[in-house]
């Protein structure tokens, strides 16, 4: 017997309409698969955001296991004006996890849907459905011998490919933008109706993964940090195993070797020397192996000078920056010598994966995320502090050294100020970085996690105010964020939600976006 | 004194209203910026498709001179129901040229925008308007010694980025595949309202240019190939000059060798040894360098024994891939070996730039497109037959030998049944290749003229018959491909116009759409 909480229902929806609509879902996903009783709803629920749970509080969930069920589950909750919150694997870890931007949405919970549906070894692509994970990819390439890799961004083993690109978000190995290495959309419209995107729309065609654009106006990136559609496959590019592959390193003791750093970065990724570069605060690592209360038990924030004492302590420059050449052995050296040089000129200390030391380091765990190895080391971080608060920030800033130090030390003040630990690092794009911060607070200390929301909020308005944008935030602050991107782009977004979703049906909130 | 032809009217438009319109666009833009003169309307329209020019008659012109202008442009079209065709340098050769998609329209001339607004050398990129063309860009960076190289199209000393890059166009450096090497753009939507894309919508925001993406969806896309807003800014990056250059070339007496060819050049793309790829057809460039009374008179398309004759004895093979590898001279020259060995496989010839002889070879022009050095060379197979027609057609195909092959017999056999010759080859993007081709004919010929009509809709048929898209195509045929890529993208396309343009006044008929 279905023991739904209907007493807790979407806005606006009656009980009686509620009920209804639950009864409908189960003809067409199952009876097991939709569900309102609160304890099925447990894992919808959790949070680590610095806010009380009952703020994202879904009112239930429906599973359905194919394009079809999709298309009628949104028709059902079209004509009672539920909301629904779509999820893949729905571990968008320390960004709102799997619970709706606002309370009373049903969670369309797309993890039945995880048939790989293709993967192309000659042109290196996989089509996959929402809930297929990036592990269950790997062991599918591994037990049919296909020689490809796959860019896990550092949820990698929990995570899928769906819902990770859909973020924008970021991994390692060349394909680590993997915003600009999907390719080809399935979509389901607000009304039910199906729409395949790019060379998809042709009958037959068999450039649907392999040619980005089609022709006419290229509506992918419309369905990314969205609600405009719900997602149901996608297409995925993976790199070509390479013969070869070399990790190296470069570390400083203070942050204006970062700074030289990330020009040097720049410069080579600019000129195809490097692919893939992450440049991280050492604290981004003491967090994932000690326990803060060992380190510190002062007032406020740690300190800068505990911070390096600790690094000294450990023999770890305070930044270090890892990439992974690809290539043959050849190839390999002859970069190795332009990346070796121009980081000698920043006074950093050099190493690579030759030397047996670099495992030893904590950097190491970004060159296996590099060589398709992904591990969930960075996640550890959760044990630092306890207490499971965690709201992930990336702003964007110019791949500069001098702007790089700028940014640093205006987030670095604001967490100061708050009593917060800047947790941190660069993750290089070429031209652009995301400085990924983390602020960890503990959920059970009420003051200290509404002062980890006001320290958010106070980020994104220090940010605002010297032109920094977010990327990507969690589900709590993204009305605020989406705010500092000004009124035009709000305006278009709203048309766009109104031409596709004119009832607002879909994932109300996401992105501030509203119908 | 205006002498406009107020016998010739935008559809549905009074010669009052249209009369009145010019006069307000005469105080925003000045008197002799616009004009209904056909004199004055020559050079908009002039069309090289194999349709009478009047089906692609402008009503008129008006050339404002700045963003504000623009927005009071497009608000008198709305306000009188006057719609707008817009280019920026209007050099869209055989795809359309300036014309507009349908009779009537009033083109909106962004010739006059040509600022370069910003260039910066350490991150990479321009800020451009409309009018600015590849080669003003090109004596800026000299003009200033920016060691910062432009990805040219085959139109490059006449055309512009902004046009190139919104129709999708493609180069043939290192940044050739133009729609993934833009960054922001500044729209008017066709209610005059502003709009910055991505960071730009940031108050103060130096990330504008250098990260595409910016928060909630990421709608620049829908801005390329469509007629949603008329786009007043983009942001391009641009190379960093490499170290050196070097060109390579690889020649096959056959098909077949094309076709292991195109294998070659895929594995070494994915593998990045190489970065940018033409494999050609020897018509192409016998089509540049001779008259077609000079090598065949028979009937019908030139057969293909005797293009092997005639490449015999001009000592060509038949087809030719052109790489130019870029970096140090190290860099360069282990990737050499690689693609030298890999090459070498196929059984084709192959020279590098170092063997003088390379460049006697018709080939060579692309080793300049690809060394910042733009050429018109293609641009004389306007020659070949002369009478001025000429219709570009380029399909999609995936990037393997097979498949190429397959594509190229598909497209030569409805040539060869329509008498046209076979004008083409492939640009190879990595995963996929588009198979340019271009149907000359006389536009004195009547007969021709029509047949070249029908060969291109037999074409368009055959293709999407055998599972191919085309990815972009002149103004008469726009509906036709349109209809290709199925009625699920069509309506989007058409939820869209109506959310961004209700009254459809931006370019009604560009890439099929209508309000």
């Amino acid at each position: 017997m279905a023991n739904d909480d209907l007493a807790f229902l979407p806005p606006g929806v009656s009980q009686a309409d509620f009920a209804a609509a639950l009864a409908e879902w189960r003809s067409i996903a199952g009876a097991e698969f939709v569900s309102a009783d609160p304890d099925r709803l447990a894992s919808y629920s959790k949070v680590m955001l610095p806010v009380p749970a009952a703020r994202h509080r879904p009112a239930g969930f429906v599973a359905p296991a194919s394009v079809e069920e999709v298309q009628a589950v949104v028709k059902v909750a079209e004509r009672y004006g539920i909301p629904l919150w779509t999820i893949s694997t729905g571990k968008n870890l320390g960004y709102g996890d799997a619970a709706p931007a606002t309370p009373g949405q049903v969670v369309l919970d797309l993890k039945r849907m995880n048939r790989i549906l293709e993967v192309d070894e000659t042109l290196g692509y996989a089509l996959v459905e929402p809930g297929v994970t990036y592990m269950q990819l790997k062991q599918y390439l591994e037990a049919n011998s296909i020689p490809l890799w796959i860019s896990f961004p550092s949820s990698g083993p929990v995570a899928g490919p769906m819902g990770n690109t859909l973020d924008r978000g970021v991994g390692y190995n060349r394909y680590g933008q993997h915003f600009e290495n999907f390719c080809g959309l399935e979509v389901v419209l607000a009304d039910g109706s199906l729409l395949r995107t790019g060379m998809g729309g042709v009958e037959n065609s068999r450039e649907w993964n392999v040619y980005r654009w089609g022709y006419g106006p290229w509506v992918d990136g419309i369905f990314s940090q969205s609600n405009f559609g719900v997602v149901t496959k996608i297409g995925i590019w993976l790199m070509p195993k390479p013969p070869m592959s070399l990790g190296f390193l470069c570390g400083w003791n203070d942050d204006e070797g970062m700074g030289k750093g990330i020009d040097v970065v720049r410069h080579l990724h600019l000129n195809k020397v490097i692919e893939n570069a992450v440049l991280g605060h050492t604290m981004y690592h003491i967090a994932q192996t000690r326990r803060r209360a060992d380190i510190y038990d002062g007032p406020g924030a740690i300190p800068r000078a505990r911070v390096k004492e600790i690094c000294n302590e450990m023999g770890l420059g305070i930044w270090g920056h890892i990439t992974t050449l690809y290539g043959t052995e050849e190839q390999i050296e002859v970069n190795l010598k332009i990346a070796r040089e121009a980081f000698a000129a920043t006074g950093g200390q050099f190493m690579t994966e030759r030397d047996p030391g670099i495992r030893e380091t904590p950097f190491h765990h970004w060159n296996l995320n590099m060589t398709n190895e992904p591990t969930l080391t960075e996640f550890t971080i959760y044990n630092y502090k306890g207490g499971g608060g965690s709201s992930w920030l990336a702003p964007v800033v110019r791949c500069e050294g001098s702007e790089a130090l700028r940014q640093f030390n205006l987030m670095h003040g604001v967490l100061d100020e708050y009593g917060f630990d800047y947790i941190g690092g660069f993750l290089i794009g070429g031209r652009h970085a995301e400085q990924l911060t983390d602020i960890l607070y503990d959920r059970n200390d009420a003051e200290e996690m509404d002062r980890a929301r006001r320290c958010y909020l106070a980020m994104i308005e220090a940010l605002h105010g010297a032109g920094y944008g977010i990327y990507r935030t969690s589900t709590t602050f993204m009305d605020d964020v989406a705010e500092t991107y000004g009124p035009a782009q709000r305006a278009l977004n709203r048309r766009l939600k109104l031409a596709l979703d004119p009832k607002g049906i879909l994932a109300p909130g996401k992105s501030g976006i509203t119908a």
